[in-house]
C-alpha cells in the first residue's frame, strides 16, 4: 500500500481558503484514507464544547432531532467540527483503526485513546448519530476521524474510569509543566491551589522540592483549601483572595520570612490576578502563568510598573508526556484518585 | 534629620483607597518630604502618554490655558498624575534633589534622570507649568516627584542628545532581555526586527550568539528590512508578514535547513503573529512575547493546538541594568546611534 506524504501540522488536508492552518480554515478534506503521518480512529463520542453545545442546542430549540442535523450538517460542509457560530469545537473518543507508516507516537492499533486537539481541526465524517446526551454536551457517533503528527492524544488507561482519566486529560499540562519548573529546595506557590489543576500542581511540586522546598497552596475559598489539606498536598495553606496584590504579597512575605516565592504558578479562574502572583514572587523568580483568564499587557506592565525582574512564562497545555505525568499523580496517591472520582467521575 | 520608613512598591503613600498599590488608587500623598527609601525629583518636563495628551487636549477644544488647568487640577485632586478618562500618565525628567538614607540605587543629587515607570503612581506635586508643547506632548513644569525603591529609572547620559537617549530608554527592556536569553551558537528570529526595539534585539542578539550562531531579522515591510540590514545587526534578512504562520514556517524552515529557531523574539506591534512565532520555534525553544498586542489565549491555545512544547516567555520590560544595556548598543555601534538620530532625536 502506497501512502501520500503528510505535513505535521495537517496542511495537506486544508481546502479552503488555501495556505492556513487546520484551524482557521473554512473546509478540510475529510477523504477517510490516512496519508503516511496520519493516524485513521473510529469515533465513539464525540465531546462537544459547552460554549458550542448550548449554541446548538439553543438554535434547535431542545429537539435532540434537530441538534443532529445540525451537527450532521456542520460536519458535511467543513470536514470538521468547528460550530460556526462560536468558533470552538470539543474532542473525541475513540478506537486506533489504522497508524501511517511514518506517525512518530506510541500508538498501536486497538488503542482507545482521547484526542487532546480541539475538534476544530480535527477532520471527521460521521455516518450515523447514535444518540445525543444533552446534559454532559456528548453525542455517540458512527464516523471516523484523522489524528496529524501534531496532535495530541491520550490513550484512555485500563486502571480508572473513562470520566475519571478524561477529567485529568483536560488539565494535563499544567502538573506536567510544574514538573518541568520547580527544583530541590524550591518555595512554590499555588495560587487557586485547591481547584483540580491546583490540586495536581501542588503535589506534583512537592514531589519536585523535596524535604527542603516548600509548597504553598492558596486558594480564595476556604472549602477548597479544605480539599486540598484532605490530601495532603502542601506543606502550608492559606485562604487569600487573589485579586488583592497587596494582601498575597503580605501573607507569602509571612510564610517564607521575608524571601518570597523562586516559583509562582497561577491556576486561578478569575481576572485581576497578574499582580498578586508577580508581588509573591522574589526578584529573577519565575511566575507561570496557567490560567486563561490572564492578561498579557496587565501580567507585562504589571511587573514593569513595580520594577520587578521575574520571568514570566506564558502556560502551555502541552509538554512531552504531559497525559502521563497528569494520570500518574492519581496512581501515586489513592487519596486524590479517590477525590477525583467523588469530584469527577 | 529623622526619616520615616517607606514600602518599596510605596504603598505608604496611597490615602484612598487603603491597601492597594500607587496605580489603582485613587488618591495619593504628595507631600514633598521624602520617606528613608525616596528619591526626590526637580521636575522640568512630564512627557504626558500619547493617548492620555490627546484626550486632555480635546477636552480643552485645543486651547493652552485650559490644557494647563486640566493638568493641574488632575495632579491637585490625586496626587498624580493618572487622566481619569484614559487610566494612563507618561513619564518625566528631572534633577535629583534629595536620596533617602536607605534608598538602593546608583543615584546621585544633581543627576538628570527620566522616570521609566508610569507618572500614573508617581507621586507629584506642580506649583507652575511654564510651557505646553502639544506637537509632542510635553509639558515643562515648575515641580517636584517621588520616585519609590521599586520605582525606575535612568541617569540621562552626557554622551547623546537627551531625545535619542529616551527614544532608546523606551524599549530598553527588549534588548537587555535578549541579552539573556541567547546563548553561544544560537539561532534566533527576531520578528518585527527592522523597527526600533527589533533593530536593538537583532544587534544584541548577534553580540550573544557568537560566529557560530545566526540572528533572522524578519519583518513585513522591505523598508525595515533595508534600515535594517543598512546597520547590519542580522546575517539574514527577510520580508515575511507575521499574520501569515504558515507562509513564516516555509520560510524558517528553508532559511534553518529544517533546524527551525532556538530562540524567536516577537517584537510586532500587531495583533495576531502568537502563531508564526511558535512555528518558528524548535521543539524546546523559546518564544519571547515583547509586543503588547501579543494575546495570552492565542499562544497558549495556539501552542497546544499544534503540539509544540515550546516555553513561552512574557516580555518583562524591566530587567536589572536595562537602561545600560540599550543605551551601550548605540555606543557600540555607531551606524545605529547614526540611525537612531536620525529617525528619532
Amino acid at each position: 500500500m502506497e501512502f501520500k506524504k503528510g505535513d505535521i501540522y495537517g496542511t495537506h488536508r486544508v481546502l479552503e481558503p488555501k495556505g492556513v492552518l487546520p484551524q482557521p480554515a473554512d473546509k478540510l478534506d475529510n477523504t477517510m484514507e490516512i496519508y503516511d503521518n496520519e493516524v485513521l480512529i473510529d469515533v465513539q463520542t464525540l465531546n462537544i464544547d459547552s460554549a458550542s453545545f448550548t449554541e446548538i442546542e439553543k438554535r434547535a430549540g431542545g429537539d435532540v432531532e434537530e441538534i443532529k442535523k445540525i451537527i450532521m450538517n456542520i460536519v458535511e460542509t467543513t470536514g470538521k467540527h468547528k460550530n460556526p457560530w462560536t468558533g470552538s469545537g470539543g474532542m473525541l473518543i475513540g478506537k486506533v483503526a489504522a497508524i501511517g507508516p511514518n506517525f512518530k507516537g506510541d500508538l498501536r492499533v486497538g488503542d482507545k485513546i482521547a484526542t487532546l486537539v480541539s475538534l476544530s481541526l480535527t477532520p471527521l465524517k460521521i455516518e450515523e448519530i447514535k444518540e445525543v446526551r444533552p446534559e454532559i454536551d456528548q453525542v455517540d457517533v458512527k464516523g471516523q476521524a484523522i489524528l496529524f503528527q501534531s496532535g495530541l492524544y491520550g490513550i484512555l488507561p485500563k486502571d480508572m474510569p473513562k470520566e475519571l482519566a478524561l477529567s485529568v486529560l483536560d488539565v494535563a499540562g499544567a502538573p506536567a509543566q510544574t514538573a518541568k519548573i520547580c527544583k530541590p529546595g524550591d518555595t512554590v506557590v499555588v495560587m487557586g491551589g485547591g481547584g483540580k489543576s491546583g490540586i495536581l500542581c501542588c503535589w506534583q511540586a512537592k514531589r519536585q522540592v523535596g524535604v527542603n522546598g516548600k509548597v504553598i497552596c492558596v486558594d480564595g475559598f476556604k472549602k477548597s483549601i479544605n480539599r486540598a489539606m484532605s490530601v495532603k498536598c502542601a506543606d502550608e495553606y492559606l485562604v487569600v483572595n487573589a485579586t488583592d496584590a497587596v494582601a498575597m504579597y503580605n501573607e507569602i512575605m509571612e510564610v517564607t520570612e521575608g524571601e518570597l516565592a523562586d516559583v509562582v504558578i497561577n491556576v486561578v479562574n478569575i481576572p485581576n490576578t497578574e499582580m498578586a502572583s508577580i508581588l509573591a514572587c522574589k526578584d529573577n523568580g519565575l511566575v507561570y502563568f496557567f490560567s486563561m483568564a490572564t492578561s498579557f499587557t496587565k501580567a507585562a506592565l504589571g511587573a514593569e510598573g513595580v520594577g520587578k525582574d521575574v520571568n514570566m512564562l506564558i502556560g502551555n497545555g502541552y509538554t512531552k508526556g504531559h497525559a502521563n505525568v497528569a494520570l500518574q499523580v492519581l496512581r501515586d496517591d489513592e487519596r486524590i484518585m479517590k477525590l477525583f472520582a467523588e469530584l469527577y467521575a
